[in-house]
């Protein structure tokens, strides 16, 4: 396939900076894991880079930058592409702008560590760790995720029940980014200005360091309590999110079947007909955890990772890698037919919420919840597992969860504004106009910058150019 | 005055261990901060131990206790004295047990601090701090309370916005006590048996050894923030807490015209006619609180200790003795008629019920919260300056904070059980039936103990054998 691009011009600009031009591998370093997604298999499938670049320092994606400027091609950054949305696939082709290399971590002070944007969250922990503390909150695959797609595409997980989300003020504390223009400058946000930048996929400037809030690092232990009804576990788990003395960093529901059947590892501990709370708590907050749950009616503890012997305990995941996105993988990785959906149960009625929706649905929607702070209050969000038959019934569910009070994030959507909150963020738009003002940043993903006029409200997807008909295809 | 306990004898069964019995001096360890209630003031003026005794080691506790026992001479345990509901005050004469000497940290570990009960608070956390940690809350007497005074008499305060109170599971992680028997036993409580000595005012163990949770120990900041009303300010903090992001340790609101009046040495930077919250936020989340503060219509800053020179800080307390009774404690040094009650007002209609009551009483009572989180929800307790006219006035105060809505924990009562739920604590005396059967430990705070068909309901205060006459004289 010829380029729309003069890649050629291109790579005669950038020097010797490192780049990849094998298809193979530059189709590899364009997705994530968008085949999650049913919807966005079928739609982003054909997605490839011409040319990968790979900076290694704030220098070179300047020059990389000023580069693609001057001869219009798009650049969509990335960090490790653990995204679920398509978030650094680069819909127009042209530069995915791999960030990977640039992965130090720079300075570590109390409360603080500033990172380039592609370090990997669990070495930056590993780091951190010499003084006693640990990032607030990471993605399931804190193993590969890198710190800057974390916060450019993200929005939480695993610590959230005590932070809330990288939304909130606080969770980040300093983004460093430059602009897309013949001279690309650097910009300093901090404050208010972080919602510029932050979870906007990289649509409106390239993230070249991250300054993020630590805390106290503290040996976390896994353990898993089973209940004889989801709805008991989602009482349980909303229980101890509310024991403001015991502290966890991970209280995830997984309804029966699901922990019997796609938990393999683990499944010697989980029996079936068991629905389950997985906890990550402090080794110093295990005794009260115990007494808290010898208190709870109907709570039994089928896995306690300080009481297994090592050996035993070998070849086990971590409960994270059970958890937010980490429990959709596993239940594909059985039944490949199986998708999620991303739901909010607003404060106060969620536990009503979750199990209305969940007698509704019965097996085509496998309850997963993740309890979270969320406005200050202790709520959960969920990403039940979907037993996917077709789009249409895909969007029925969407539809009934509404309407039954759960707020959707469709993560069958690859823009900003229809995996989230449905409308023009304008904050972002007006820095995409300062920052991009070509829009040669990851094109396709910020619905405000393409189509002015889109109708939300209109029940229309929205349609990066040339993937209309693949859509179509797919039957979205 | 003559004892009525054989002294001479204890004196000689305890030998070498160091005591005191100039009564000047033994009266001034028989006392805390019941002052700062007209009516202890009246009941408790005369309480007075016959001897203070000091001992090095957990051995001379036991030869203490051993010799109190043998002889039936009643034993209050007493950490600083900074107690301000008479905790540590021996109501029946006798041993006061200071275990002010015994104040060694004995073992710093993540998450962990094993101190001595007489450990000061702030000296522990100048021994944590070379590890990255601080104790997760303290009373505003942080400079001089002790640890296991706290955790005898005490229920939370500076950083219970981020962790609850001392009755939730994971605040104190084990407790060593003494038995008051002939052979005092040492006893290991973790879990759910911590609740048998925890806020029992030694009534029924001696601690020995406390073991507590640690946090990160960061450079805290003091920002008072200014609003034109009181419940501005109620709103501000509320919504503050609720910001999962931004670690702060303290959210006070103190209504015009306390600041002004009260908070002297920082009374140039407080306007009269401002109602005010005082912020502890950690250096890191600075920030944040800004970005936070510029958005927050009506805040206005009227003091941010970053901002200002080392030289204009001297002499200015930190907020944290500006907060709970440190509050009233400088209202009562400008004007001696000042008391001050104990509230919680219950969320989620905490905001409604601050403005009912605050808008009803006027000037009378000066609003004063505490914002916590509680039950996993942000809310606040309050500690109104009432303006002292009569106790019968002030029972009125009470009553009618519980008829809209806010139960009142009566700082005017000496025992357990009036002070806080106007119940029996079942676990609380059955320990005290295993761990004192003679009840020598701290006479006339247990009524269950005391007087088993006491009527919770019938609206009468206990009184302790001697210490009726005194109260009548009061009027209570």
């Amino acid at each position: 396939m010829s380029s729309a691009y003069d890649i050629e011009a291109f790579r005669k600009a950038i020097g010797p900076i490192k780049f990849e031009d094998n298809p193979v591998l530059v189709r590899q370093k364009s997705r994530d894991f968008y085949w999650y997604s049913p919807i966005l298999k079928a739609e982003l499938d054909h997605v490839a880079a011409d040319l990968v670049v790979s900076p290694q320092s704030e220098a070179e994606v300047v020059a990389v930058l000023a580069a693609a400027h001057r001869l219009k091609i798009p650049v969509t950054p990335r960090g490790s592409g653990t995204g679920n949305y398509g978030q650094a696939m680069p819909l127009a082709g042209g530069i995915v702008l791999n960030l990977a290399d640039m992965n130090r971590v720079r300075a570590i002070n109390p409360g603080r560590v500033i990172c380039e944007p592609g370090a990997i969250l669990a070495k930056v922990d590993v780091e951190t760790r010499g003084s006693g503390q640990e990032l607030r909150m990471y993605p399931s695959t804190y193993a590969t995720a890198s710190i800057g797609g974390f916060v450019a595409g993200g929005s939480g997980g695993v610590g959230s029940i005590n932070w809330g989300g990288l939304r909130d003020f606080g969770n980040i504390l300093r983004l460093r980014v430059l602009t897309m223009e013949a001279e690309p400058r650097a910009l300093e946000l901090t404050g208010e200005d972080l919602h510029k930048a932050a979870h906007a996929y990289g649509t409106n400037g390239v993230i070249v360091e991250v300054e993020a809030p630590l805390t106290a690092g503290y040996p976390w232990i896994d353990m898993i309590v089973g209940f004889a009804t989801f709805e008991a576990g989602a009482s349980y788990a909303n229980a101890l999110g509310e024991e403001d003395g015991i502290l966890t960093k991970l209280i995830t529901v997984v309804a029966d079947p699901a922990p019997h059947e796609y938990f393999l590892r683990h499944r010697r501990f989980l029996p079936a007909g068991q629905s389950v709370v997985l906890v990550m708590v402090a080794d110093h907050a295990l005794d009260a955890l115990r007494a808290f749950n010898r208190r709870y009616k109907g709570a039994s503890t089928l896995f306690d990772a300080s009481l297994i012997a090592p050996e035993d305990r070998k070849g086990l995941p971590p409960n994270y890698e059970l958890s937010w996105n980490h429990t959709t993988l596993r239940g594909l990785r059985v039944d490949p037919a199986i998708t999620y959906l991303q739901a909010l149960y607003p404060f106060p009625n969620q536990l009503a919420t979750v199990k209305r929706i969940h007698e509704h649905f019965g097996r085509e929607v496998m309850g997963h919840l993740e309890f979270v702070r969320f406005n200050g209050k202790i709520t959960c969000f969920g990403l039940p597992l979907v037993r996917f038959s077709t789009p249409a019934r895909l969007e029925e569910i969407i539809a009934i969860h509404q309407s039954m009070g759960a707020p959707i994030f469709n993560p069958h959507r690859y823009t900003l504004e229809e995996g989230g909150m449905k409308q023009t963020d304008a904050v972002q738009l007006a820095f995409k106009r300062e920052a991009d003002p070509l829009g040669l940043l990851n094109p396709g993903k910020m619905i405000a910058w393409e189509d002015p006029n889109f109708d939300f409200s209109a029940g229309r997807n929205f349609l990066f150019p040339g993937l209309e008909e693949r859509a179509r295809a797919a039957g979205a």
